[in-house]
């Protein structure tokens, strides 16, 4: 049995002002890394420009991360920082940002080394940069993992690179939230199902991942009703999805995620379909090879049985159709022998393919 | 909301030995802080001495701590710290070793400050030696916490230090409790049943506190049947036992202790009340002003009602007649503003005393 998760968490309105001197200790030369639109649009940046600002910081903005960010843009922002001497990162944004700049501030402490080392590691290396994270959906968790899922273009998919890099400080506000799409506030919340279904369901979980896999499964359970895309969840309740989409990386953290994730990146990829979603379509089909455990974890959710769990991520995922494509995701799960060590039951071509092709039903 | 332990946590058979070299990569020279039996009875020094022999660091041992250790015991064990020029500090044993650790791993790195420092802290200071714990008891929960409580002779009571210092890492096995008096067991699972209660039960409880405390209340149920006098637990229900008291740590390390501690510190030190009874015995009392979300606590530790909870701190903790002594432990709460801000309900002369006074019930 394992706990690690030494980042310092603040879940607070106005987090990034009320913290700016602690933002300010990491360092004294900041590379912020984010995406092109949501973070000027969601007041974010202009948030974490100011507390630098009061705390006499100098920064640069590097905003081209795109969705599932790629090798190549990590090496792009890296190159800003480097030039500009960051001494630390603050990644803003959803879960490509905030991957985008745990990969960049290790690069920058690396200036030597180039895009194969942050692909397959195995090298001496300096630590990464300090890190900051300031999330602005409630999906990712990455604020809380070491985790960086990068997309590989060589090798047509998406996947981690081998580090773990924890962010010192996580400023985790829902106002970030207040103006964002139903779509992604839906997307990623089914994120944060997929990581708290698949760390529950993990082969690895202990008493310290279930702590936080169950009781984010039951946070979840109780804000599953304001994920329709009629509704529009009050500045509290986003706090409250915010809130369990860190629980549920903080269980990730622990037990990694499973074979969902695994199945999703071919979707992703391949039909652009966002991560949440991806995820998500492959949830009921997982449950359903899990058995007893599987039941237990749709109460904890909320769910009386597998068929209501079924319709609730027919409404709010979709479905996949593309049988193609199902059995490419599949063919990339059963390539890989750790992904399939991480479920517990005996995965093999059967079951995975059971689970891929329910995601058409 | 916030959430913040950084220590990295490994519970299994044989940790000590398995992660030696993680150990090694805290520094060459180890100050070992532990009591004077204990530890060299249960095999945790043997281990923790083979393990740093095999990584080649040097050590020296300090087994002078008492329970309930004093701010002179860990002045004592600094100079030997300082002497030897130890670069980090290992606690083993009890809270009382793992509290005196962390002491001595400020005192050590801070050689020209005095008693006076660490008791009132307020003056710039280096940061505190690396430190690990190698728990032996399933109560203290010290291991994943930054709280160091000593023993101050000159206010006649206990207390925190006004310093958070948390283990790097934690190294917890079951085994070392295999041959423990069934007493000591009772005990010290009482205390992590306190912090679990008291956690809950906090004015500053939020998402993630709560996380932690209703766990390990639910956890702490389940294993309630092992604390009858008469019962051995298996060296996997020990194991258990001190996995949920090291959730209890973590549910503590978010929102501190409340109100029975606080009463706890007179019995210990006028009455040499053993830590976890001491603390115990105001349970019922203190849930009994807490109300509906008292009630809630009994049900997560699994007791029907508040009279069976009673019944049951009665056998395993005892009764405290000593009214003079009550009297005593409730004006030293009643002292404190900061405490009494704690309760979830409030916390006024009456309320306070009503609590005292049930430990006589």
């Amino acid at each position: 049995m394992r706990f690690f998760m030494p980042t310092r968490l603040y879940a607070e309105r106005n987090c990034v002002t009320n913290h700016a001197a602690e933002l300010a200790r990491l360092g004294t030369r900041a590379l912020i890394v984010t995406g092109g639109k949501s973070s000027k649009n969601n007041g974010s940046l202009d948030d974490v420009a100011a507390a630098l600002g009061k705390t006499g910081c100098v920064w640069s903005v590097f905003d081209e991360v795109e969705e599932n960010p790629s090798v190549e843009t990590v090496m792009k922002a890296a190159t800003v920082g480097i030039d500009m001497a960051a001494d630390f990162v603050i990644g803003v944004g959803g879960g490509s940002p905030l991957d985008a700049a745990k990969a960049a501030a290790l690069m920058i402490a690396n200036p030597a080394k180039g895009a194969d080392f942050l692909c397959r590691g195995g090298e001496p290396h300096n630590a990464p940069l300090p890190l900051a994270t300031v999330p602005t959906t409630c999906g990712t968790g990455s604020e809380v993992t070491g985790v960086s899922v990068l997309t590989y273009h060589e090798r047509r998919t998406k996947g981690s690179i081998p580090f773990r890099i924890f962010p010192q400080i996580a400023l985790c506000d829902g106002k970030y939230l207040a103006e964002a799409p139903m779509s992604l506030i839906i997307n990623t919340a089914l994120d944060a199902l997929a990581h708290l279904v698949e760390s529950r369901l993990h082969s690895s979980a202990d008493t310290f991942s279930l702590m936080c896999a169950e009781s984010g499964l039951m946070g979840w359970g109780r804000h599953m009703g304001l994920l329709g895309v009629e509704c529009r969840p009050t500045l509290k309740e986003l706090d409250s999805l915010m809130a369990v989409s860190s629980i549920a990386g903080m269980a990730i953290a622990q037990t990694g995620t499973g074979i969902p994730h695994g199945l999703s990146y071919a979707l992703t990829y391949e039909a652009h379909i966002p991560h949440g979603r991806a995820c998500a379509v492959f949830l009921p089909g997982f449950i359903a090879e899990s058995g007893g455990e599987g039941e237990r974890v749709l109460r904890l959710a909320g769910f009386a049985e597998l068929e209501e769990f079924k319709e609730f991520i027919r409404q709010t995922a979709g479905t996949v159709s593309d049988k193609e494509l199902l059995g490419l995701a599949a063919e990339s799960v059963l390539a890989s022998p750790a992904k399939l060590g991480t479920a517990v039951f005996a995965a093999d071509r059967e079951s995975v393919m059971r689970i891929a092709l329910s995601a058409a039903e």
